[in-house]
């Protein structure tokens, strides 16, 4: 059982006017940064924020009479949950998703407002797999699979014929991996029209499993990935053999390259990418080598991320890039010495923005005190330059690295 | 003087290869919640991350040969500037930005990566304007303006014959007004389309320039405005003329609904969005009514926002939508209170992300206390279950309107 050239292209008649026709871009800034011509194909303009919307359709269009009165099944605390919801709602079929127990209250909410019956069970993903099996034997549903489908993998096909219809000359594309149903889709059609295409997936340095699978490894998976789109531990069977078969190369990124990369499309680039989302700019960002001179398409798969974990890495890009910056001081504590310190910090041009004594818990002599600032800067140059004039006046000043002694939201 | 469709159509061969086709896309939840069919015209897609590219690109390409010698100069402390040093470093013409001292750092920053010579001086933009002639007189260059050129007006009139092309029967185009450039241009080619194209302008309550151009009306404009990219005091000569014949209507939008749309649309488009971008979908949230059942272009006119700033705003609309409070508990200081407070806040399924105790400048008597616990919780019926429930079991309890208590950055 595999997916033809033939379904993904009835999948994309199935799917016109259904889902988003989305727009490849240009990706100006990045591609000057990287040495190669960035092209992004943003699936995070998808009505639920992701490119699960296509698979998830193509699924339910194939369901029986009886089966879509019966209704649907999908367990997912994401994007597949989502997609499953909104096209299960606009069919008319009744759709009950599982999400583990901890799944967070803005996706929960955002399912439950598809009109989807939500059933919180399971404390991993494991066990709530095992509930939505049983559930759906119990009630006569039909499982619908996040990946491992033949009609959800034409629809994730689609992604690649759009690519090739708007950039024929790619050269290479590069796609995050999860369960691997968008790279399968993707690899079916770029292969056949040029097998030429270079094709890398991509996977988080914390659940490289298709990558395992494919070399009969085992790494040990897990841990909380910033890229939980493609958090999966036991990647598909059809897909292993279509991307074992179709894909140049699977590359695994750091969960830094990734906020890095989430950073960059905010500030470059205006999008708001999920971590699975940003992993293929990751990738590129971190071996530009590889794709030098090329003509790349990285699939910008989902943009459902967390907004206070966003406003978070935004925050820490900023200070990673020497444009913010908390600086521990350390002071005699009497008057006017604040006001030496600001008018030092002021004549590099440094904008104080924050200021904090906190003389309770530091373990400084009575007498003396910590003082931390918060300054925007230029850059990491900027920066050093305060810290050399604030110690070559007497005080004692060190950078911390980030900004948890805050506390921040 | 002004602008006519051919020389909109001249623009746009010129403009070829030059500047991004930027897409059209549907915003699929905008949609649904306004009751209209919204499609967001991506200007914020552009290099420098705004539709002054297009302008900019057509001003400098028509230059003579020795004025592009002796090269331009503008004013701006934004997207304009980003725009002309853009294109000037890509044609080989020295350009010359004057900015006022107060310009961020970041734009300045970026404005000097394009290879121009950035002059800070006024602090006023009036007084840097003033600056700019005078230096142009003095080194013989030429002076970019910003709106009220007609080439500059015909390079962003391009935007409207994208946005006819891909939407041809569009009903309604809502655009922000600064200047007043993009509007002119757009509403030139969009008349001319079809006479019965609704054209709403945009402007921020604090700068109703155009409104007051047209009417004759003098309202004292000015402030902080979140919306700094059409926070312009004195609109376009050209540009008036044209918005008076064409535009059917202007609206203002208040400070609040522009940080509301800056915030649905990173939330629910994925999209990272200006004031002046956001002010279209601003005036399409706060007044659905007017565009019911139509299918509405907002023109997205620009992407540059300051990071820490969306991150603040990002934090804030998850406050007003209730997703998450901070509550003000008052206790009496004694162990075991905390984990009272936890369990019952534990029990409604909200989640405690943060608990601040500070007992030195609250107005309370030594012996009782006040905790600030900050919690993720699903609307605010639910905030309102918590408190509820805190004061059912004797705990004074208020919830702090934003996060300022805090000092966020």
């Amino acid at each position: 059982m595999t997916t033809t050239l033939q379904e993904i292209h009835e999948a994309a008649k199935s799917l016109r006017g259904k889902v988003v026709r989305t727009p490849l871009v240009p990706a100006g800034r990045l591609s000057e940064r990287l040495g190669c011509e960035v092209l992004l194909k943003l699936e995070n303009m998808q009505h639920t924020g992701s490119f699960k919307d296509r698979g998830a359709y193509i699924r339910l269009s194939k369901l029986s009479k009886e089966e879509a009165q019966r209704g649907v099944i999908a367990m997912s605390a994401g994007n597949h949950a989502q997609g499953v919801a909104y096209h299960a709602q606009r069919l008319g079929i009744p759709a009950t998703i599982v999400m583990p127990e901890f799944a967070p209250f803005s996706k929960v909410e955002r399912t439950r407002a598809f009109g989807a019956r939500i059933m919180l069970t399971g404390d991993t993903l494991d066990a709530s797999a095992h509930s939505a099996r049983q559930i759906a034997e119990e009630e006569g549903l039909t499982f619908v699979h996040p990946f491992d489908d033949p009609d959800v993998i034409a629809g994730q096909g689609t992604v690649g014929l759009e690519i090739l219809e708007d950039c024929p000359d790619v050269d290479s594309i590069v796609v995050p991996i999860g369960g691997g149903g968008l790279m399968s889709g993707i690899a079916t059609v770029a292969k056949d029209a040029n097998p030429e295409i270079q094709l890398v997936g991509v996977e988080s340095e914390l659940f490289p499993s298709m990558t395992d699978a494919i070399r009969g490894t085992a790494t040990m998976t897990g841990g909380q990935s910033l890229a939980d789109g493609i958090a999966v531990k036991v990647p598909g069977q059809l897909t292993k053999a279509i991307i074992e078969k179709l894909v140049d190369d699977i590359v695994v990124v750091a969960e830094s390259d990734i906020e890095g990369a989430i950073h960059r499309l905010a500030e470059e680039q205006k999008l708001v990418v999920e971590g699975a989302g940003a992993a293929g700019v990751a990738a590129i960002l971190a071996d530009p080598e590889r794709f030098a001179g090329r003509k790349v398409v990285a699939v910008i798969c989902g943009g459902n991320i967390d907004l206070k974990l966003l406003s978070g890495i935004l925050t820490r890009g900023l200070i990673r890039d020497g444009r913010m910056v908390r600086l521990r001081i350390g002071i005699v504590d009497q008057p006017g010495v604040l006001a030496r310190i600001a008018s030092i910090i002021g004549k590099t041009g440094g904008n104080i923005i924050e200021v904090y004594h906190q003389r309770l818990f530091y373990d400084v002599p009575a007498k003396q005190a910590d003082i931390d600032v918060v300054l925007e800067t230029r850059n990491s140059e900027h920066v050093a330059e305060v810290v050399d004039l604030l110690r070559s006046d007497g005080f004692p000043t060190r950078v911390l690295s980030d900004h948890s002694a805050q506390g921040t939201l």
